[in-house]
Formats: structure tokens, C-alpha cells, sequence
């Protein structure tokens, strides 16, 4: 090991092991493999808390302590694994990321930041690198929120958003609760969930998107993430027949939505809303017939913005065109709100420290914001963060057994991870 | 009775039995009543060929035979009830329509010219009226459709379009066919389905639509039937995060979908394509989620021009806007026809005889076109054919219990369907 008392003047470099932290991803999608119909692919359904989670959480337990970390798993099911430091008496340097995925997930959304970590621990044991904060990987409970209904769960209740004995409560659609898949699987920990606040939280994930393959780029330094607004809009007219009711006679709701998802698209175009995105992933018309009128549609609308002030304009403006043509109409609207989130900044000192960190190993990079959410947007509450992105491939498709970041792309992300983390965690 | 050898120089005029009328009516709608749970109200359930229209027919036979008429059933169960005229040889005057009801049915729609019709034999029996030719009251099999998919299907067979050993064949969702449906309700008769052309067809109908009540007259005079083109678009395009992907990298089927929609909306306010209705009546994006462009959007395209050209000319129009709505987004384009008849004009002599009717009654009336298909778009295939509308209430809104026309207006429209016969019946 190095014994320097004082942290080095120039930072030291190290280099991820690259086949291992392949053959640790080829490991543990493995684990809740299953043959996906649609794309002819392998894919990954290892849901929060269920027997393939648990089998995967006890495989992640074994990397740890085979890499000399101490194991702590709190009351929500998070586990952290920790590489003391000199002064242990600092507040440690966290990286975290998920190994539970989606139904139709792949091998890398979440569990590259995670094996990534401890990668980055396995690549500092063999280079007898000692830091002077402590160093930790986790993983956090059901992120996806696919089975319990609550996406970022574990670190939104690390982070004191959501009340432990509320998580606990939360059922699947088989009603089974939080609390107790915890017990069945043997993750209800003793440590709490309000965990001490670290000097620096760092996650490596997968874009998830095209932004940094179109920029001919492996990594992404992440500049936060977005606001997001998610809203159900019903629209009530009138059923009537298709062949004799004259046009102007017409409440016709499917044509009111359809129109609403129009003018979503033009103002994304405009550009009079910044960066917005909108998407209408659901359109229901109920039971249609070829040769009626509409009476009801059901649409979502997805919004995304990395400026709230811009959001809320987008909102506002969506709100008064709906009105408008609900008027013109003669059609009933109702609005209910699904969600909301702020922007959420990272942090400019820690997104320096990635930003000098691939420099200097001669990694280009881009600078984007997440469309996507993160456990990091919930620990940026306790302690300052930043996340790594890595490039995929097929435009970024995730969520699919098509999924896919190459050694390459993984390797450089988790270069960046580790050495950023050594800079961090040699800060006094 | 009258003896007069030849057709009476001032036409007769009578006036039917309104009561009569609509205590018939009333007495025909609780065969096959149910309570409907959307409305309300009790409403009328009797799909072709089930118990229920099994009694019904036989009801109508009873007021048929009790009328003193010759009942025959022909080979795909239509009913027809003969009153025989002076020259046995001539060919008959035909009043028909359908006593069939779509699952969640009113007790107009079809069945005002049926009991119209019986109502007319009533009222010449009391006048003791004697006409040149025979006239003849019907009933179609299955104009609605519901049952074994193919509406208009006994005029159909009776016209030639459709061959009797296909009609036959036709199976409901339970693989029963017509032709052991029929044998199960004693309606398999032995008549040709082919039927001696008439001298006229007249059918008294609702209008299901508010052009009558909006010009403020209870009947109205049939032009014809419009066209009508049912199409189904498929649109592929490709499943991203609503989150991370950019606008620009999207093939947003739903998008593209929604366009068409606005597109037709557009086209039928231009006033480019005539009379042109357009109706998106199914929207289906599969199991959407909320953040996740829809890859898939399947929509029906309903299209209605009193004008062939004109409808040739909007086909045309929308498939190369779709065309180039596809190529803008990277969305694939797949048409299927569901369905295509052409515009079925109604006879010119025929309307003229209505008109002078009405007018000898004092009726005011609008000419219009049909919206909806019926059975009089088939026997104008084989013999001079004219339809008489009644006006609804509620915007003349059908196929629901709230179809409602009122005693008023149906003993308008039947008075203007007894008078024309008279005259149509005394035509040498």
C-alpha cells in the first residue's frame, strides 16, 4: 500500500480491470434470465425482492467481502459495502447505483454502476491503493418501481423523502408488502436508513438514450435531471354515429386528444419551452367501434424539461390550449396529476471533478442532462453528487433485452467512476 | 271498398292510426327488453335470429295475419305479407325494414317501418281501400349485422350480392351458423330468396341523426346512401424512453397516429371533398406506459361522401399525407379495407312521389342523404327505391335505449308512407 500521510499532490491514475468487470455483467444477468418473445433475445426480469433480486443481492454480498469490505444492509433493504480509509472519522465517498431491473430488462441499466463499483474496490485492492476517506458501493432498493409502484424507493427513504413505515407498507399487485419481502428474503437489515451523509455520491449508469453515441462519445458527465410531469387528461364529448352526424354536430373526444398530442409536438418544436419533451404513451379510447363518435378518451402526458420555470410555462400553455379546444368542441375535461418533480442540479464541484478526471485520461465526453430518473437524484439531497453516464447501443434502447453498452463503453465509464472516486476520497 | 277501375284522378288520401301505431310499437320493444346499465333505461336486445327475434317475428306475423295478409318466408328467413291488388299480375309495391336490434337497441331503429308498414295495411283495411296492385309488408333478415358480421344480410341475399349458400354459412362468436339458426326458430322458409322485383321500395326509417330536428321537420326525403370507406392504419414505429430520447431521434407511431386524426378533421372543414365525415372511432396503442413513445398505433379510418369522386379523391388525398406523415417520422404504413360501397342514389320518380305525398299532407320536409347503411341500399338494386326519415330526439341519436322518436313524428312519417304506396300501388 501506499503510505503517504498527505494526499498526493498529482492524483494517482488506476485502470479498471476490464474483462473482470465484463465477466462480472455476463455473471449476473444470469440471474432472472428469461427468453423474451418479442425480441427473439435474453433478457433480465430480476423484480425488487423477489427470489431472483434475492439471489442476485447475496451474489453482489459475495463480490464484497471476497473484495475485504464490511457488509452493512439497513431497515429498507439497502446494502453498503465499505473500504475503510485512513480517517474513518470522514465521511466516506459513496458510489451506488440498483441490480433490480424492469420486466423486460437488460444486463446494464443499474447493475453497471453497481459491479462498476465494486470493480473500482477489486481495482484499488490490487494496485494496494489506501485513501483517506472511507470508500463505499451500494445498491438501492427497487429503483424501477415496477413492483411496488414507487420508482428510487431505497434512496428516496435513505434520503429522508419518503418515511420508512410508509415504503414498508407499499404492496405489490399480489398485495405483499415491502416489509415483508424484506424479511423473506432475508434483506431486513438492522443499520438505519438515514444513513450518515457521505462526502460525495458518484453513479455510473447508462444513458439510456442517443446523445452520447450521436456525440461519438463513451461518457457523459451528468448535469442533473429533469423536471417531470406526468398527467392524466380525460376528455368526456359524445357517442354518436360516424355516418350521420353532420361535422359541426360533433363532441368528438378522440379528436380532442388526438389534437392535444399535435400541439405537444409543436411545442416541443417551437422551442418557446427550451428543452421540453412530451410524450402520450397511452391513448384509450375504451371499447372503440369503427362507426362511432368517440365519448371518451384517456390520454398520459409525459413532459420533461431541464428548466422548472420553463416547465411550468409548458404546463400553463398545454392547460390553456386544452381549454380551448375542449371549448370548441363541446367537451368535458378533466386533468389529474400522476407525478411531479422538480429539476434536480447536481453538483458543479463533483461534475469538475469527473470533468478533469476524463481529461485526464484522455476520454472525450459530453455534458447532458438525465431524461431519465436516478437513486443519485435522491442522495443529491443529503450530499454532493454527480453521475456518469456510458453510451449504448441501438440509439440507447433500454428497458429491453436489446439493451446493450459494449466492454468498451463500460470500461471507460468505470475508468472515470474509479478515478474520480480516488481524487474525492483523498480530499481532506 | 273502392271499385274504381282505374287509378283515381285526385289520389285518395288517408291517414293512419296513430295510437294503434304506437301501441304497437310499444308492444313490440318488450320483446328482448333489458335494463341498461349505462343509461338507465330499459333498452332493447335482439340481436337476428336469437330467442328473442324469434318472438318478435312471430308477434309480427300474428299483426300480419290478423291484417288479413299472405305470409311467406323465404329461404334466409325474410318475411314478406302480401294485400293483394286488382291485377294480381302486376308487380307489388314493397314497404319492409328490419326487426333485428343491436345489443344495446331502441325500439325505433328498423322496427317503425315494419310496424309502419303493418300500420298501412291497418289503415287501408279500414278505409276499405282497394288498390291496382298487390302491396306488400317485410321484414329483413340481420340488417344490423351484429349477430354473424355482415349487415344488410337479407336484402343482400334478395338482391344477389351476396349468394345464399355464404349467407347460409355466416357463424356467430359461438360457430352457430344462419342456416341452423334459422331451422332452430322455424324462420328456414321455403320461398326463393330471389324475390319477384317490385314495382316500388319504400322504407320508413329514423333518421339516427339531427339534420331533421335542426331544420325543424319531422320527415325527411332520402336522396340516397352515402359511401362509405372503412379503412385500418397500422403505424410502426419504435419503442424509446419518453425521458432521454430527443425529439428529433423519435418514430412516434402514437404521434403520427393523432396527425391523422387532426389531418381528417382538417380535410372534412375545407370543404375540399364535398360532404366528406371522417371518424377515428378505434385509437389503439397497445399496453402503453406512460414514459415510453409508443411503437405502435392502429387506428380505424371511417370515411362517408355523399360523392364517389369526391371520396376517391379524399382516399387519395389521406393516403399520401399519410405517406408523407410516415416519412417525416420513420414510421412504417400498413392499410387494410375493411370496407368500401360506393354511393347507392335513390330513385328520382320515387322521391318525387314522396314529395308530392308530403306535400299533399302539409308536411314540411329536407331532403337529405343517408349517413347510415340500410336495407333499401340492396333492393334498389333490383327495383325503383326511395326512403322516407322520421326525425329522433336527442340529436337523433341511435343504437342506444335513449333512441326516441316521438308519436308525432312517426305518425308524419307513416302517413307519408301510407299515401306514397297508395300512389305508387295505383300506377298502372
Amino acid at each position: 500500500m501506499t503510505h503517504a500521510d498527505e494526499a498526493p499532490r498529482t492524483p494517482r491514475r488506476v485502470r479498471i480491470n476490464r474483462e473482470r468487470l465484463w465477466a462480472t455483467l455476463m455473471e449476473l444477468k444470469e440471474i432472472g434470465a428469461y427468453d423474451d418473445a418479442a425480441t427473439g433475445l435474453r433478457g433480465v426480469r430480476r423484480l425488487a425482492l423477489t427470489d431472483a433480486d434475492a439471489e442476485a443481492r447475496r451474489r453482489c454480498v459475495r463480490w464484497m467481502t471476497d473484495a475485504g469490505l464490511e457488509v452493512r444492509v439497513d431497515r429498507i433493504g439497502n446494502v453498503y459495502a465499505t473500504r475503510p480509509g485512513r480517517d474513518r472519522s470522514l465521511s466516506c465517498v459513496l458510489m451506488g447505483s440498483h441490480i433490480d431491473t424492469v420486466a423486460t430488462g437488460g444486463a446494464f441499466d443499474g447493475t453497471l454502476g453497481v459491479l462498476g463499483g465494486i470493480e473500482v474496490m477489486r481495482t484499488l485492492n490490487d494496485a494496494r491503493i489506501e485513501t483517506l476517506r472511507d470508500i463505499e458501493v451500494g445498491f438501492f432498493t427497487e429503483e424501477e418501481g415496477v413492483r411496488f409502484g414507487t420508482d428510487m424507493l431505497g434512496s428516496a427513504v435513505t434520503a429522508g423523502r419518503i418515511p420508512l413505515d410508509h415504503a414498508h407498507k407499499l404492496t405489490d399487485s399480489d398485495g405483499r408488502t415491502v416489509a415483508d419481502e424484506l424479511v423473506r428474503i432475508g434483506f431486513d437489515g438492522p443499520a438505519h436508513e438515514r444513513r450518515p451523509a457521505p462526502h460525495a455520491y458518484l453513479e455510473c449508469h447508462i444513458e439510456q438514450g442517443p446523445i452520447l453515441a450521436e456525440a461519438g462519445v463513451d461518457v457523459g458527465i451528468v448535469e442533473g435531471v429533469q423536471s417531470i410531469s406526468w398527467q392524466r387528461l380525460t376528455l368526456r364529448g359524445e357517442a354518436a354515429h360516424a355516418g350521420t352526424t353532420p361535422i359541426a354536430s360533433r363532441h368528438d373526444a378522440g379528436l380532442v386528444a388526438a389534437s392535444v398530442v399535435v400541439e405537444l409536438r409543436r411545442m416541443c418544436d417551437s422551442g418557446d419551452f427550451g428543452g421540453l419533451r412530451a410524450t402520450v404513451g397511452n391513448f384509450d379510447l375504451g371499447a372503440g367501434q369503427t362507426n362511432v363518435i368517440p365519448h371518451e378518451a384517456v390520454i398520459t402526458v409525459d413532459l420533461r424539461n431541464p428548466d422548472d420555470a420553463l416547465m411550468t410555462a409548458a404546463e400553463q400553455h398545454l392547460a390553456g390550449h386544452v381549454d380551448r379546444l375542449a371549448a370548441t368542441h363541446g367537451v368535458e375535461v378533466a386533468w389529474e396529476r400522476m407525478a411531479k418533480t422538480a429539476v434536480v442540479p447536481f453538483d458543479a464541484g463533483i461534475q469538475g471533478v469527473l470533468a478533469e478526471t476524463a481529461e485526464a485520461l484522455g476520454l472525450p465526453y459530453v455534458r447532458a442532462m438525465s431524461g431519465a430518473g436516478h437513486d443519485a437524484q435522491e442522495i443529491a439531497a443529503i450530499c454532493p453528487t454527480a453521475m456518469v453516464f456510458v453510451a449504448g447501443e441501438h440509439g440507447g434502447i433500454s428497458h429491453t433485452p436489446r439493451e446493450y453498452s459494449n466492454p468498451h463503453a463500460c470500461g471507460n465509464g468505470t475508468d472515470v467512476l474509479a478515478n474520480a472516486v480516488l481524487r474525492l476520497a483523498d480530499q481532506p
